[in-house]
C-alpha cells in the first residue's frame, strides 16, 4: 500500500489531460515538492471567471510536508497560479529564475501578498538546490520565453527529469540553448523517469529554429511600404526585440502597445536582456501617430483575439491612443491559433482585411512563427541523451499523452500514463527487482477551481450553473407582499424580466403572466393565506416557466421574493 | 440614381462577410427574386438563441415586388431560414429541387405553416423558370449534398450566374457531376456577372474527389477489428451510403443514430437515392448492441462536437440506446472542423482516445474527408467556361471575398465587391458604354436577427446584452415594501442572488449589503419617505454593485422590486 510504504511518487494536480494549469507534486518518503503552479483560461463553461487554477486541497491537507516549490519558467500555464495559491505553499521556499521571480513579485503585489523574507529564492543553473531528501538542479532549455529550465530531481531512489517546456534551437534568443552536455551527463548518471512535454508530440517534424523566423520577419519589415503592426506573445520578447531591432535598422521608430509587453520590457532592463541599440528608438503611441508611415513599427498585444486587446481594437477600426489602422498598413501576426480561439482570431484577421491591411499570418505565411515545444524528433533526441527507465507523458491533452506514450514505447522506453488524482508510484522501499510503477488505488482530492473576482469557486460550483442558466434562458423576478401575521397576500405579483422578452412590446404576455400566477396561488392556497412560503415560491416559479415556455418558447430562470409586511 | 432608373442589381441580405445566412435579392426593373434563405449558428455573442437569420425588413417593405424565391440546395446555410422567414416571401412561389422541397416541407410542418397550394414548385435542371422579367435555369453542380444547383438568371440586361456551392468531381455521389457542357454553352451565350462561392478560394489546390475518400474509408473499415463508428455530415448521405455499403459487404450490420440522418434516409427512399442492397442490413441501436464487434457499423451524428449529439455522448462514455464505446472500437470522423468548433470537437476526440478507441480524424488522417467547395483551380475552371464580364465574390468572410477578387483580377476578369445593405448596380437602362457596376449610396435595412424560442430578436437586441451581463456577472435581486400612500418603506431590503456568491458561506457579506442599502436609502430620503421610485432603485443598485465589487470583485446585474402595500 503506497501510503504506508516509503516511496517515490508523482501526483499531478493539473496539466495532465489538459494543456495548462500545470502542477506536479513529487513525494519522497513523505516529503513533498511542488513543481509549477499554472493557470488555464476559462471558456463558456465558466462564464465571467478570470482564470482556472488547480484544486489544491491536497496541499492544504499536507501543508507540513511541503519542502519547496519549483517554477520551471514564466509562462502563465506554469506560473500564473503562484499568487492565488500562495497560502497553500504554507511558507515553503519558492525557487525560480530571476525573470520568473520578477513575474511572481508582480503577481504577489497585485494581490497584496508580502512573501516571507527569503521565501523567494533565485536559482542558478547547474546549482544543486537541496530540500529535504530532494536535490533539484535547473538545467537550461530553449523555449519561447527566456530562462526556461528542466529540473533534474535526485533522490535516493534515483533521478527524475521534469522537462518542463523545451525545444532544441541553436539560435535561441539570448543564446539560451538547451544544455545538451548536461543532459547527456545526467543520462550517464542514470535517469529513473522523465516527465516530458507532450504538446507537439503529434508533430512529426522538429519545431524549428527562431533564426529563419527572424530572417523572414526582417524581410517582411524591409519590404513593407506603410506602417508595420507586429503581434507576438508578450513573453516571447526575445523574438520581439530582434524584430524591433530590424525595424530600427530600417529607420522605423518602435512603439510597444500593451501592459504585459511593457512589464516584460521593464524586467528585461533589470536583467540585462534589453538591447541598448533600441534606446533612442522607442516612442509612445501619440508620437507614433504623428510620424510618416514608413517610420513606424508598432508592437500590438493580442495574438489570440482577446476582446479589448490593442490588436483586436485596431482590427475594429478603433483609435488606440491616437493610432488607427489605415489602408496600406502591414499587420504581422507572429503566433499560432490556440484551439478554441480560432473564431475570435479570424474575426480580427477579417477586420484587418476589411480595413485594407496587408495582412500576414499563419493562414497565408507559415514562416512567421515556430513553436516552443518539441516535435517528435526532438522528444527522441532528448530521451536519447537521458536514457530514462520510464517515460511519463505530461503537459498534454489525452491524445497527446497517448501519442507520447506510443512514441516512447516505439523507441524502446517504458511509458507510464498518469491519472488525475492518482499517485504514480515510481519506486518503493524494499521493492522486488521486478517492481513496475503503478497508480495508487486511492484517489486524492483534485480538480479545477475558478478565480472569480475575489472569490475562488470550488468543485463544480452551483454559482456557474446559475450563471449559465441566467445567460442562456434569461430571468423573471416575481415579488409579492405577504402579511407576516396572517399569510394573506396583499397585492398582485409584481414581475420584472431580464434577457427574456421585450416587456413593453409584449405587455399582453406579461399581463397574462400576472393573472395566471394569481390564479395558481388561489387554487393552491384556497383560504387566501400562504402558510408555506417554499410551496408558494414553487407554484409561482412553475406557473411562470410554463407560461413563458408556452408563449415564447423559453423557460426562464426564476427568482421569487416575498416581502413580509 | 439607382432607385429611379430601371436597372439590374443585387442586394445581399446575408452571406457576404460571413459563411452562412445566405440570401441574395436580385432586382430587375423593380421586380425582385430572392436566392436562398440560410441560417448561421450563434456563438457566445448570442447565448441561448437557436439560429441566426437574415434581417428581412427589405422584403417586408417590398413584398409586392417579390416574384419568386429560389433555393440552390438543402444545406442549412442556404435553406435553414425558409420556415422562419416564410411570411416575408409574401406568398411568392418557392422553387427548389425535390430533395430541397422535402426539407422545406419538414421545416414548415415543424412551425405549423401550411404553404399555399402550388406555392412550392419542383424544378428540373435545364428547364427555364420564368418569373416576371427573370428566366431562371437550374444547372447541376457537384457538392456535398445531392441536388445542388447553380442558377443561370437571364434578364434583358444579360445573364447572371449564381454558382451557389459547387466543386468539380467526376465521382460525385449519385453521378451528380457539374454540368460543364451547359456552363460552357451559357458562357458562349454571354455572362454579365458571376456571383461565385468564395469559401475555399484561399486553397491553392482542387478540393478533390469523393472517389479516393470512399476507397480510403472502405479500407479503414476492412481493416477495423472491432466495431466501427462513423461520423459525417448527415446531409452528405451520398458518402455515408457508400461507406455503409462497404461495411455491409464486410459483413457488418449498419445502424444509423441521429434524427437528421434518419430524416435524410426517409427522403432518400422517397427520391430513389436509397441503395436497395442495404435493405436487409439496417438494424437499430438495441440490436447492434447485441452483435459481435466485427459485425457492427454505426453512423453517429455530431461531427462538430455538438453537445447532446450521439457522437459527443459516446465520447463521454454514455450509453446511447444500448451502445457504449469499448476499447478496440474504431471511430472515424469524416469531416473537418468548422472554425469556432475546434475546442468542442477536440474534447470529443480526447474523450474517445481516453476510452481506448482507434481514433481516425483529420488530425492523423487527411484522407477521411474532402471539401464540397471549389479551391482556386476549380474557381478558374468555372470562370474559364463562363467568361463572365464581372466576378462578384459571395459566400465568404472578408478575407475569402478579397482573395476571390484578387484571383479573378489575376485571371483578367473584373471583380466587384458587394457591401452589406448596399445594392450593386450591374446594369442600367440607357447606360453609357463605359458604364461600370457601382454600389448604391442608399443603405437598405440589413443585419442579422436571432431565433430565440418563439421570438425573433431584432437589431442588436437589449435582451442579449442583458443575458450576457447576467451570465457573466451574476445577479442580485432587492425587494422592498413601500406604503403607496406615504412612501415609507416598511421593511429591510430583502436580497437574493443567483450566480454571484454562496449566500450561506458568505452570510456576512449579504448582511452588510442589507445594512449598507438601508443606510444609503436613509441618507438620500431623509424624511423616511421614498418619493421617487426611480431614484431609490438607482441608489439601491449602485450601493449593491459597489458593495459586491469591493467585497467580492464582481459587479452583479441588479433587479430592484418595490412592492406597493
Amino acid at each position: 500500500m503506497s501510503n504506508k510504504t516509503k516511496h517515490l511518487s508523482a501526483l499531478p494536480l493539473g496539466g495532465v489531460g489538459i494543456i495548462g494549469t500545470n502542477m506536479m507534486v513529487y513525494d519522497c518518503d513523505g516529503d513533498l515538492i511542488v513543481v509549477d503552479a499554472g493557470v488555464s483560461f476559462p471558456d463558456e463553461a465558466a462564464p465571467g471567471t478570470d482564470v482556472i487554477v488547480p484544486d489544491t486541497r491536497f496541499l492544504r491537507e499536507h501543508a507540513k510536508q511541503i519542502k519547496a516549490v519549483f517554477i520551471t519558467h514564466a509562462h502563465e500555464d506554469h506560473i500564473g497560479a503562484v499568487g492565488y495559491l500562495w497560502d497553500d505553499f504554507a511558507g515553503a521556499p519558492v525557487y525560480a529564475s530571476a525573470l520568473s521571480q520578477l513575474v511572481i513579485q508582480g503577481k504577489l503585489q497585485e494581490l497584496g501578498i508580502q512573501p516571507k523574507k527569503g521565501q523567494l529564492r533565485t536559482i542558478q543553473p547547474k546549482e544543486a538546490n537541496v530540500v529535504g531528501p530532494f536535490s533539484v538542479e535547473f538545467v537550461q532549455v530553449s523555449h519561447s520565453v527566456p530562462e526556461c529550465y528542466a529540473l533534474a530531481i535526485t533522490t535516493h531512489y534515483g533521478t527524475i527529469v521534469h522537462t518542463g517546456d523545451y525545444k532544441f534551437d541553436d539560435a535561441a534568443p539570448f543564446g539560451q540553448v538547451t544544455d545538451e552536455a548536461r543532459f547527456t551527463e545526467i543520462g550517464k548518471e542514470g535517469v529513473l523517469a522523465v516527465f516530458g512535454d507532450s504538446t507537439n508530440v503529434m508533430n512529426p517534424n522538429e519545431s524549428g529554429s527562431e533564426a529563419p523566423v527572424i530572417a523572414h520577419l526582417t524581410k517582411l519589415i524591409d519590404e513593407a511600404k506603410g506602417r508595420v503592426f507586429f503581434a507576438a506573445f508578450a513573453s516571447h520578447f526575445g523574438r520581439t526585440f530582434e524584430v524591433a531591432k530590424a525595424a530600427a535598422k530600417n529607420g522605423r521608430k518602435v512603439c510597444f502597445l500593451g501592459r504585459t509587453i511593457n512589464k516584460f520590457i521593464a524586467h528585461s532592463k533589470v536583467l540585462g536582456y534589453w538591447p541598448k541599440e533600441l534606446n533612442n528608438w522607442v516612442i509612445d503611441a501619440e508620437e507614433a501617430a504623428g510620424l510618416p508611415a514608413e517610420k513606424v513599427f508598432v508592437f500590438a498585444s493580442g495574438t489570440q483575439g482577446e476582446p479589448g486587446s490593442s490588436l483586436t481594437r485596431l482590427s475594429q477600426g478603433a483609435d488606440v491612443r491616437g493610432l488607427k489602422i489605415k489602408q496600406g498598413d502591414t499587420v504581422i501576426m507572429s503566433s499560432r491559433m490556440i484551439p478554441g480561439n480560432e473564431r475570435g482570431i479570424l474575426n480580427v484577421v477579417n477586420g484587418f482585411y476589411a480595413l485594407g491591411v496587408n495582412m500576414i499570418n499563419e493562414e497565408n505565411d507559415r514562416l512567421t512563427h515556430v513553436s516552443g515545444h518539441p516535435g517528435a524528433p526532438e522528444v527522441k533526441r532528448m530521451y536519447k541523451m537521458l536514457q530514462p527507465k520510464y517515460v511519463i507523458p505530461v503537459h498534454g491533452e489525452t491524445r497527446h499523452l497517448l501519442a507520447h506514450g506510443k512514441l516512447a514505447a516505439a523507441e524502446g522506453y517504458h511509458p507510464c500514463q498518469l491519472k488525475a488524482g492518482h499517485k504514480l508510484i515510481l519506486a518503493e522501499e524494499g521493492a522486488k527487482p521486478d517492481f513496475k510503477p503503478y497508480l495508487s488505488t486511492k484517489v486524492y482530492p483534485h480538480g479545477f477551481n475558478y478565480i472569480d473576482g475575489l472569490n475562488i469557486l470550488e468543485n463544480d460550483p452551483l454559482i456557474l450553473k446559475e450563471r449559465k442558466r441566467l445567460g442562456y434562458d434569461g430571468l423573471i423576478v416575481a415579488s409579492l407582499a405577504i402579511k407576516t401575521t396572517t399569510g394573506e397576500w396583499t397585492s398582485d405579483v409584481s414581475l420584472q424580466t431580464r434577457g427574456l422578452i421585450d416587456e413593453v412590446l409584449q405587455a399582453d404576455v406579461m399581463k397574462s403572466a400576472v393573472n395566471k400566477t394569481g390564479q395558481a396561488l388561489e387554487a393552491v392556497f384556497q383560504n387566501g393565506r400562504i402558510d408555506d412560503r417554499t410551496r408558494a415560491a414553487e407554484v409561482i416559479s412553475q406557473t411562470l416557466r410554463r407560461h413563458f415556455k408556452h408563449e415564447r418558447g423559453k423557460q426562464p430562470a426564476t427568482v421569487v421574493s416575498f416581502v413580509e409586511v
